[in-house]
């Protein structure tokens, strides 16, 4: 398998022991240069620049990136995406925004099958606002599955671009269209396909986005999310905090939000948690996300037919057609919990998921075809052993 | 003047240029240690552990570091503090779960001096519940000031142990008291006092903290907060996120918290950003609270007695009596704000806040005496020049 992207495996700093990272997709590998930047910020910028550095760009980093992210990986022009919080609060503040926009309009949609906190947190809007959840419950969101819920009662939409567990990838500008036919705000869940697969959200009139940056964005452990907001949608926020005010600093009476996408912050930004992930969205952008998406597609197509001849006892759970697939496989067998200990004592190291999910993270820059060649090589010496 | 604790300056990160840095109550100086441990955690940690550091620690760090920080800081028992979140969030979520506990009770109560994100969380949770926000009008706040604004409706009561403006340092278990005769939950912000004045919360009965670790903490720029609750409080915040759930890995439907501290957790936490407070509490531990108190009103002394002497024309905002005072001094002065420019080109860096007030933080184990006296004579230097 020719691989295009090699190269730039060698900026990734070495995993001592690790045969093959599976696993890109919940934590991605420290880029070399993001450990240097963490480790120059320290002495140079915090010791160096002490309480200045606010004033000197800290104040606008959650923006400065937040815009970086929105040019290279998200379709978004200037001032629409901020850096803060986890995926989770950022989640709470636009779904209550969108929830309190329209009285009228009572009902969050999502897919039963969504990652848990998009769940828990629409579950628990609904309960304090008094609102519905409608749930689609028919399997792989399309967009005919989600005009089958969405009516004039539709206050917003919350669903993954891709399936935290199947990997479905979903048809962004079909659905969304879908939505706004009914009225309705869209709010896309971009966990696990922000810097995999291409995004459009401007062209696709998308209304609102979050989405965490320690996945393929390669941020590190519980690096803070993005929140992307549509310019000219003019939602209030619950979270009333000084740095999301119109002038922080007069700490004057009253709280006036500040406009746009600033409004959206609450307290004070977590800078040294989002200094890594510039490091990737510069590397995205210099290899360009359409070659990404390829390798992906080829790291993906490939360990779907290395699982069909040497995992036959495994159930495919990821769509065998590219266009409908993210950047990871899950193959489900009954024994996979069991052996998972053994795949990461020597060195394999994917994810699982209940009830019997083996999930094969590939993520397209650091992962090799090596890599998921002796991956599932493993999965099927180990599953041997136990069968 | 003779400083006991001089020899742990040496522990802390130079900042060349820098003369007198006296804003160690807005931004912490980084120690050596915690330069190290973050450099070493990206390769060794996230790197050489990568998806494996989560089931190895990582999970457990914001309450480990919670009850690290309740033995030393804060005087709490284990399993009553977690690290995560910003100030504002974690206050929303406490505010939010001590209104909601008791329907008949319909009033918070905060300081108009707050803190703006204090006052802000306050008056958007007034307004999304439909509840009142009773304002302590009268000045610093004393148990007499609060007795006379709770009742029978009091949801509960938001204070600041140490003003931010003033630095007031107000009375926890009598205030606290005050506040349980009347039936009411008890909030105490605790930004500008831990790390540098005594507490304790549990022999105090307070119910809840939260409070920064950027400030005496020294975890760096904008690093998570933290949030106490009470053993056997049982309250129910509002975003629930994965990790806050009873059993996150079972990704079931339907949430439910965790039990106790726990269950204030929403999402993935801030890893990067929670390790470096780690070093200054161990400091605090080494060095005793006792000691820290003791050299930290050595410090507001002389700084006072200086400004008296040196400063005629500037007001004293802070109190003289140290019992009422924390660890930063805030001197008036319709001229300041015209030379805070200046001071920070000459490497003399306080803080400023309006209208007209420079802030002198006083770190007991970052700062000396010696930058004390710089400071002042470069401010006195510099009015002479605009006077």
């Amino acid at each position: 398998m020719k691989d295009l992207l090699a190269e730039y495996r060698s900026r990734f700093v070495e995993s001592p022991g690790v045969v093959a990272y599976l696993d890109g997709n919940s934590l991605g590998r420290p880029l070399a240069a993001s450990v240097d930047r963490i480790a120059a910020f320290a002495t140079e910028q915090w010791a160096g620049r002490l309480i200045r550095g606010w004033d000197e760009g800290w104040l606008d980093l959650p923006l400065a990136i937040g815009d970086e992210l929105g040019r290279v990986v998200l379709g978004a022009a200037p001032g629409q995406v901020t850096i803060g919080d986890s995926t989770t609060v950022l989640l709470y503040k636009l779904v209550r925004a969108a929830a309190d926009r329209d009285e009228g309009r009572t009902e969050l949609v999502i897919d039963r099958d969504d990652f848990p906190t998009d769940r828990y947190v629409l579950e628990g809007i609904a309960r304090e606002r008094g609102l519905t959840v409608r749930w689609i419950d028919e399997g792989d969101v399309t967009p005919d599955r989600v005009a089958a819920v969405v009516g004039p009662k539709t206050a917003v939409v919350v669903l993954s671009h891709i399936a935290y567990r199947s990997g479905f990838l979903a048809d962004i500008p079909a659905i969304t269209s879908v939505v706004h036919d009914a009225g309705a705000l869209m709010l896309w869940d971009l966990c696990h396909s922000a810097g995999v697969a291409p995004i459009d959200l401007d062209a696709a009139g998308v209304d609102l986005a979050v989405g965490c940056t320690y996945k393929y964005l390669n941020g590190g452990p519980g690096s803070p999310a993005f929140a992307y907001v549509r310019a000219g949608l003019h939602l209030r926020q619950p979270i009333q905090g000084w740095l999301g005010s119109r002038t922080p600093f007069a700490m004057g009476q009253g709280y006036e939000p500040a406009d746009g996408i600033r409004g959206m912050l609450s307290g004070t930004p977590p800078i040294i948690g989002m200094l890594a992930m510039r490091d990737m969205v510069a590397l995205i952008d210099e290899v360009g996300l359409d070659a990404v998406r390829a390798k992906s597609i080829a790291l993906t197509t490939f360990a779907i037919e290395l699982a069909d001849s040497r995992l036959p006892a495994a159930r495919l759970a990821t769509p065998r057609d590219p266009a409908h697939r993210g950047s990871h496989v899950t193959l489900d067998h009954p024994a996979f919990e069991s052996i998972m200990p053994k795949l990461w004592a020597r060195g394999v190291i994917p994810d699982f998921r209940r009830p019997d999910g083996i999930r094969l993270g590939l993520s397209p820059l650091s992962t090799s075809f090596d890599e998921v060649e002796l991956g599932v090589d493993a999965i099927a010496a180990e599953l041997a052993l136990v069968s």
